[in-house]
């Protein structure tokens, strides 16, 4: 039985889930794959590749779906944004960086404009950009983010909405990736989920099998937010912003010593391209956050998604029954 | 109405709501206040001073309420655990570190042995020590902690237990100061909760209302881990733990720059003493995490609990009628 919330109504959805735009991971088969299952699937536009996007929309086919890019990166090709919106996106979502100088272009092609935020002062910029929907993004999260946890920034971005009188909605992000999480997040005031990491095991997504195995393998204090991923990669990120992943050789090897690896980048980032291409589960990125503790299988994403679902039904069921009549 | 979970049936609790032990700031009247509020209230501690502790019993009168240690430093000064269970308390509740030592002790004596940890490595740990109660900490939290989030460590423990066939309690810890966080706790598959920062909030705890009053005007993009404050009090904390403290002052001039604060450690060290002496929230420690940002009053540790099982009831009810019939 459908979850019926303000963005089920909003967005005319089966279920309030909506599927991270990881950057290279979620193409189109992985976004149509869950608009198919009932949530709203995003592309993840990431930094910025306009023969990459026009194939992932292609791959999506008339499943409607939106697509997501990193903020700071969109504005030095802020092209790709029209290049997106000629394809009828539902949502554009856009994280990192001012969403400001782009709100009016994605409102006026008719999309919903998404802002995925870690702080409270972000949440109201992104207010004051018009964002119909703001993304809290807590530290859990796999990929890119920041330091607040879920757990509070969710109900203090449901409250500086009410106290702005907004009625932009607020999805939970980062450590969600059962039907636990999907019904915490509700208890907190989510109007939804906004899930990454249990749909980077999803068979759909453009992921090496054995960066998924080492995925479901690993707990979750296998985790790090760290920036030698970035260092390595030469991805020009600002410094409030990590990338959390499996902490794997790579990772051991160069956190802490940053200094020491940009002295010898130009090795080092030749090593990580044939390992990321090679699909090396130690010497690439495996990009995901703390929940893989809670992912034990690569399956479908209808799967991933109807399992949330049910699952989450049962624990508010359960959970009504705990107050004694 | 109260709500039913195996917390409040085997502590025979009318909430499913237990305080933290905060060091010199959860006395014997704040822990009774929370136990006569329906909860199990805990005494802090802490580093262990029998003198204070002697007088915190006492000032806890007849309330049953239990005891919270810094296990590192209970190490180097056993005794103070005797002490403890001589006044019959519920629970000893052991942080930050190995409680193996302690748990025959504690189990002679009759008490429930509860174990904060960090990580689900901490966890398997503190089952194989015989824990009664497992609190999974996440990193939201005020005070010492590491870096994994509540909205994770809590299913994963979860998980544990079952898998390993316990029947250990789980309690939820960092970033619940409201009915919201109570209930998405519960969602999480969490017995209960152990809450600090709204505590820290409540007329009984021992804080200078100074450093109530920053927290309550604080958001929850205030908070910061660091370990300046450790070492400006010449506490000798191992390096995976930091402090979630307020931002202030003494954390701005000196968080990134501890190697200097180590090298002019006594001007500072007299400085700080005088400061927190003072309650003087900019250069003293306000001890508290991401959910000030949640806590907008000082009032009465009753009515903190009442308003938190208020509230998360009706998140419970509503989340069941989320569901389309």
């Amino acid at each position: 039985m459908p979850l019926r919330t303000r963005l089920t109504e909003r967005f005319g959805l089966e279920h309030p889930i909506v599927s991270a735009p990881m950057a290279f991971v979620a193409g189109g088969a992985l976004a149509a794959a869950v608009s198919r299952a009932g949530g709203l699937g995003l592309i993840g536009g990431g930094y910025g590749d306009g023969d990459w996007l026009d194939a992932q929309f292609a791959a999506a086919g008339n499943q409607a779906v939106g697509c997501g890019f990193i903020t700071w990166s969109l504005a030095r090709q802020p092209q790709l944004l029209a290049q997106a919106l000629e394809r009828r996106p539902r949502a554009i979502m856009l994280s990192f960086g001012d969403p400001a100088p782009f709100a009016e272009e994605v409102h006026a092609a008719g999309a919903m404009l998404i802002c995925q935020v870690q702080t409270v002062t972000q949440a109201r910029q992104a207010l004051e950009a018009g964002a119909e929907v703001i993304v809290a993004q807590g530290s859990e999260a796999g990929g890119h983010g920041a330091v607040r946890g879920t757990t509070t920034l969710v109900p203090e971005i449901h409250d500086l909405c009410a106290r702005c009188g907004s009625d932009a909605l607020v999805l939970a992000a980062g450590g969600i990736a059962d039907g636990r999480g999907l019904a915490a997040a509700l208890m907190l005031g989510a109007d939804g989920v906004l899930v990454g990491t249990c749909l980077y095991a999803a068979e759909e997504a453009l992921v090496h099998p054995t960066l998924q195995r080492a995925m479901v393998a690993a707990d979750g204090d296998a985790t790090i937010r760290t920036s030698v991923v970035d260092i390595v990669r030469n991805r020009d990120w600002p410094p409030e912003f990590t990338i959390r992943v499996l902490r794997n050789a790579l990772v051991d090897r160069w956190h802490g010593r940053e200094d020491v690896l940009k002295a010898q980048l130009a090795d080092a980032a030749r090593c990580y391209a044939e390992a990321a291409a090679a699909g090396d589960p130690d010497e690439s990125a495996v990009i995901v956050g703390e929940a893989i503790g809670l992912i034990d299988q690569v399956r479908p994403a209808a799967e991933v998604i109807s399992s949330m679902v049910a699952g989450a039904e049962a624990q508010l069921r359960g959970g009504d029954r705990l107050i004694v009549a």
